[in-house]
């Protein structure tokens, strides 16, 4: 992995993929007690930062390929469905059978096939192997792929040329963690470009596999698959490609409740007039609601495909 | 009312107030059978296009004004207060007392004094203006005021040069309606810049004031004062200053249903992952539900400062 990768990456997806705003808001800076800047991938094509590597993943198919196949929860599927309708590329899509029914409705919309799987029980991984063998497909898995994780990191040469025009020299970069590439591309982007920005990964309490890999050295695991609110995120370990970038540039680990994430959805909704999902609200939780943090912390709203009742249930409890 | 003061309230304004970005998403284009390219002023700073003028009228106060007073439903209150706060300029806000709590309690924790009136029974105009007097404030109408009008234009110029990025010669541009200042000012700056896009104001059923006034030539008003969940754009009728400029420079008038409105809510939340109130989301209906329109549309989303529970019923109706 270069930076070379992630400019490449970025190169291709020019005119595709969109420079999503970095955004902030006066009263939400006050209510935290310190300067937070919102790069909204939430507002991406796909409504996640995931069509990013989908797109790089897709353009950069070996020779041969008859077509992907992607296993996903549901924001890197509809991510890889539309880099794949937009190539003109044949899509399987491997899905957790509990995934938001909104995200498994637009990835079909995309055009993909969907592969419904049970993620207590089946075995994920061997059954994407079997299909993709099949059927001739080169997979994309999720974040342990070189042009997956160098996709992800034109967020970061993204936020080190709008934290530039904002004056911002030094931050802490909060990024959303599930298996790792984004934090690990961002990573990356930002130690060749802005290297007065530092990552922090951020995770969901019972799922801070990354936190804890990050301190131990080890790709640690989980003790449960699912269980949190924040399913765009509930990975299994570190990828072995992204914990070692991570271990290297990233600062300690983060972790925040399922109340937290959901009370950053509705103050999300309220000050920055975002849809988060949970799992894409984490990084903003730790910003809003964690003490150990300099006076400007850059956070990734990493996805807005939100289920609507999870979403006004947070509004319920928390926004207004 | 030129296009140089479009320009020049645009200068004044860089740096404070935000580009916002010109959005769409594969498959809301698929539901609506048109290309729909959604010009998001809801994630403008104060979450509505209102900050626009309010930073144009603020910044250029005449000699002598001890502060500022404004009359509004409550985005051109954030939208002063905000700017008013940012220029150290103390500031009153005129607001109805059925103003969301959201905005009221927003306009306050941006420092201005908040008075509220009942929006039947009060001349909101004889109020302010007698507070006006008293405390020597400059009165910054919503909307019948040239530099409120320049400042809203604004929108018109990223327009114009966002859709030429696009690829986009020819369009109509539908745009939320209260008075007319920002379909005034957009019309403006179109008219000049991109004269391919041709603007058409929309606007609730039972408050088509603009709508009918575009037809007679005369301001006409509605029949009723209250009545719309549409609160952002329940105006009287149109102002002195824009209904000649649009008379001169618009489309036909539309006019969509509260639930179309809310239902356009429900869809920019899954396919744009932005909040839109219903007020701000009028224009976005009228392009997804109305047939008399272009193969591509522009549409203002001009504010997304939703009250929470309503925001909430309209997932429940028609989300997801």
């Amino acid at each position: 992995m270069t930076l070379q990768a992630i400019e490449a990456a970025a190169a291709r997806m020019r005119g595709h993929v969109r420079v999503t705003p970095l955004l902030n808001a006066p009263l939400l800076d006050r209510l935290a007690g310190r300067r937070i800047f919102v790069k909204a991938e939430c507002l991406q094509v796909t409504g996640s930062f995931k069509a990013r590597g989908g797109w790089a993943a897709v353009s950069a198919l070996p020779a041969g390929a008859r077509g992907v196949l992607a296993m996903s929860s549901g924001n890197h599927a509809q991510g890889v469905a539309w880099a794949a309708a937009a190539h003109g590329v044949p899509a399987v899509i491997v899905m957790p059978s509990d995934a938001p029914a909104v995200k498994v409705a637009n990835t079909r919309a995309y055009g993909a096939e969907v592969v419904l799987y049970d993620r207590v029980r089946d075995d994920r991984d061997a059954l994407a192997a079997g299909i993709a063998a099949e059927r001739g497909l080169a997979l994309v898995p999720p974040y342990d792929h070189p042009e997956v994780i160098a996709g992800q990191g034109s967020v970061g040469l993204e936020i080190a040329v709008q934290a530039a025009e904002a004056g911002i020299a030094g931050a802490d970069v909060l990024v959303c963690c599930g298996g790792g590439g984004l934090s690990a591309g961002v990573a990356m982007a930002l130690d060749a470009r802005a290297p007065g920005l530092r990552v922090r990964t951020v995770e969901p309490a019972g799922f801070d596999d990354m936190a804890r890999s990050l301190v131990s050295g080890q790709r640690e695991g989980n003790a449960a698959a699912t269980g949190s609110v924040c399913d765009a995120i509930l990975t299994p370990m570190p990828g072995a490609l992204t914990l070692p970038i991570l271990h290297r540039l990233a600062g300690p680990g983060m972790v925040v409740s399922d109340d937290e994430a959901l009370r950053a959805v509705a103050l999300a909704f309220r000050y920055l007039r975002i849809v988060a999902e949970p799992g894409g609200a984490v990084a903003l939780a730790a910003a809003l609601f964690r003490d150990d943090l300099p006076e400007t912390v850059i956070c990734t709203v990493s996805g807005g495909n939100a289920d609507p009742e999870i979403f006004a249930g947070a509004l319920a409890r928390f926004g207004g």
